[in-house]
Order: C-alpha cells, then structure tokens, then sequence
C-alpha cells in the first residue's frame, strides 16, 4: 500500500512543513520506501517531482523539504510497491491533459486484476492499477463532456459513478485534481484538518518538530491538509467517511453540495 | 527566442557538465531567463524539472547541476518569452502522453499567428506557439496511425511532413523524443557532437570549467549533444542542415536513413 498527502487552499502555500512529516514515512518512520512523488498546481501550470529512491534519502525529495513551492493544490504520494515495479514509470503522481488542463492522480490502495481497455484517449505507461484507474476515469470523463469541463455537479456525479464501479474492486482512496478542483475519495482510509484563524501551532507525529502558524499566516488564509493518517499530534483531523467522494475549494470541504 | 540542448545516449548518462553551461544562458552569459526546463527519461518513464524563474538563480536548477541523473534521452529548455506570459504553464518541455508512452518536445523559434483548432485530443494547456505545434503534431501522428507506434520511418516521414508545414509559418527548431527515438529538427541554428571512444577533455564556453571524458566513460559508451548553439570551446560541432529531420539513436545520428 502506500500513503496520500493533499493539500488545497485559498491562497497560495507552501507544503514543507507537512511533506517533512509525510516524506519520513518513506522509510524512517514507516516503510512506504519504493518511490514517491508531488504534484504542485501554480495556476494552470503544474510541475511533478518524482523519484523511484525512498523519500528520506531522495535529494530531490530534500529539495522539496527545503525549497518552499507556493501552491494552492498539491499532491503527493509515497510508495509501497502492490502492482507493477520500483520504477520512475511507476510512480505516482500521473499526470494527463483533459480539457486542455492539467489532471494530476495518486491512488493509495488495490486494485487486483484491474483491467482497463483504452477506449482511445488514454493509455498507461506503467504498469500499475493506479495509473489503469486514472485513464479510466479520465476517459469516461471526456467521453461524458466532449465540448468541455462542465458544471462541478455533473462533473463530480460522473466522477462519483465511476469511482463507486473502480472501488467495487478493491481498495480505492485517491486524491485528483485540475488545479481548480480537488478531489478526494475514501474507500478504507483519508482524513483532513482545515487551518484558518485563529490558528495555532502544530507539532508533527513523525518528526519532532512544531510550527506557529500565527507567525505564517494572515486572517483570511484557509489551508485544508488531506491525508492518510494525520501529521500532527495536537489537533483534531477530521476522517473521511468511506465511500465519500469529497470535494475541496479554496481549503474547504464542500460538504453535501452536490446531493 | 529560446535556446535548446538535447543528450541521447546509447547508455544511461547524466547531462551535469552539459548543463552547466547551458544554464549559465538563463541570465548570466545570455538572456535567455524567462524559464526553464529538463526532462530526462528513464526507460519508460520520464520526470521533469521546471521554473519560471531564471535558470541561473533558480534552486531546481541548481539541484540538475549537482544531482546526476543518468538518463539516454534528455530535452531542456531556457526561454526567452516571444508568445504566452512568463509563467510555469509556459514552460518548456511540454509533455502528453501518445500510444503508452510520454513524448516530450521543445521549442526554439516563433511561429506567428500559429492557429491550432483541436480534433479532439489534445489542447493546449499554456498559451505558447510551441506548444499548440506540439499539440498538432502529436494529434496528426495519432490520426495517421491509431493502432500504435508505426516503424520509425513511416513515423518519421509523418512527423518530417508536419513539421515542414509548421516550419513555413516561422522558426522551428525543436528537439522531439519518446524516450525511444531523438528527433531534431533544425530550421535555422542546431548542432550536435557525438562523443565516443577515443575520448578526450572537453571545455565549456560559458563557465571556465572542464571536464576529462576519458575519467568517466568506458570504452563503449556514445554520447551525443545537441544545442542550439555549441556548449564546448575546444571540439567540432556539426551544424545540423536548415530544413533537416535528424533523428539520433543510441548517441549515433540516423542520416538518410529514411530517404
């Protein structure tokens, strides 16, 4: 299995403190060791850091630890080999173009026996169910909406149905987005905090290490923080519901919006 | 303008000393500091480093200098904005996936008034020249054999046609891969050299900086560099033609191999 870690706000911030946390589970303090990855949407541009060595030793990983990438969508992946080998065409996240923007996919889960037959838009390249999963869903999208990206509601229904038929297979939490919205579906394990004012400090489970975020941030900052298993141990995160396919925007959960 | 430097290879090699030079252009001995961008390929897989930040300042490009990467098909890219904003959606080298592999291309040149009406597959996702000419030329390969990667020379014949209708509307170098096969097209400025046994010490025009070939290679190894103009003061560099389709592999060019 492996472990997901999104980020959504409504200004845009850095991830390092989380990632320092997240990225010691890639073979410190947990063992998803086999590769890892971030995606960080900068308006409609998008720039995917990869690498198929363990995130503690990576130093493209210690680049992303150090150098701090202002985002307001940001997904991240570290890997524990299920499907298909240790290999840069393995790791997550994968990215295609819908709609003439960027979508970007981690998947942690799976998805056993998952075939998907190319219906013409999307193949993968590597050989893991995630990147199966992804072409899948994004083809149905396309062929659902060829003119274009439609209204969130009938995006998100088409998204909810195909997601409900992928995760009838096996284990399914994702996170995806198009650096507008952000998506994110639990099947056994995904939980979030939002940060707003007043905020607080934070201290993180897998590294000693805590930060004010009085001292980082202004009033109207909102940054919601998704992931496997919480970072922090002094605040309360909020576990998504199995079988929720849960939207975010501008660091917010848009909670029952779209029954 | 922008400026291009390409390495294929018939056996994993990093692009350190290369790149060295070439990105001292992004701001320091040339004005070329309205972004950049690498990709290297991994057997199938492919990563890419990108900013919108001048490649001289910037602390990605400062990890491709020191972090060798041993790639055999590498694209990069400094831009000096003609069309499209400075922004990281128009950065160079653009990506899209085609037949279950990525494709990575990049552009030296303008292409005025350049139109791209998708047929349905791929759209632009920045607002460059370049990549709306990516995106045609990927669309008409795909159009033109939908079953899967033809042999390389109906491909290039395809791909030689294409490209001289796009270069009548301007300049169009570019560098063009799979991370099978190297496509260069040279429409004004483009030179390669081919490094191989018996090796000696090269030295770089933009920084005072050499490096002994023979402490680094073994005695099979074959490397060829391609820029748009030459990195190395002390070698022969070969002006590819105006109007010339070349295509490397394994570091070796594959002249009139498809006429």
């Amino acid at each position: 299995m492996c472990q997901l870690l999104g980020m959504n706000c409504n200004v845009p911030t850095d991830i390092c403190f989380s990632f320092e946390g997240f990225s010691a589970r890639g073979g410190k303090t947990d063992h998803h060791s086999d590769g890892w990855g971030i995606a960080f949407f900068e308006e409609k541009g998008c720039r995917i850091f990869l690498d198929s060595q363990p995130s503690v030793i990576s130093p493209v990983a210690e680049l992303v630890r150090n150098f701090p990438i202002h985002s307001t969508h940001v997904i991240a992946h570290i890997r524990k080999a299920t499907q298909g080998e240790i290999a840069l065409h393995n790791c997550h996240p994968f990215r295609r173009e819908l709609w003439g923007r960027y979508w970007v996919f981690a998947h942690n889960g799976n998805l056993p026996d998952f075939r998907h037959h190319s219906m013409g838009f999307y193949q993968a390249v590597g050989n893991t169910d995630s990147e199966k999963a992804f072409c899948l869903m994004l083809e149905t999208l396309r062929k659902c909406f060829p003119q274009g990206k439609p209204p969130l509601k009938e995006l998100y229904l088409i998204l909810r149905k195909i997601t409900q038929e992928i995760a009838q297979i096996g284990v399914f939490n994702y996170l995806l987005s198009d650096g507008e919205h952000f998506f994110t579906h639990c099947s056994t394990k995904l939980s979030y905090i939002v940060r707003q004012a007043p905020f607080a400090a934070a201290h993180l489970i897998d590294q000693d290490m805590t930060v004010d975020f009085r001292e980082l941030t202004t009033e109207s900052d909102r940054v919601a923080v998704i992931a496997t298993t919480p970072l922090t141990d002094n605040e309360v995160w909020t576990p998504i519901q199995p079988g929720e396919l849960l939207v975010f925007q501008d660091g917010w959960p848009l909670k029952h919006a779209f029954d």
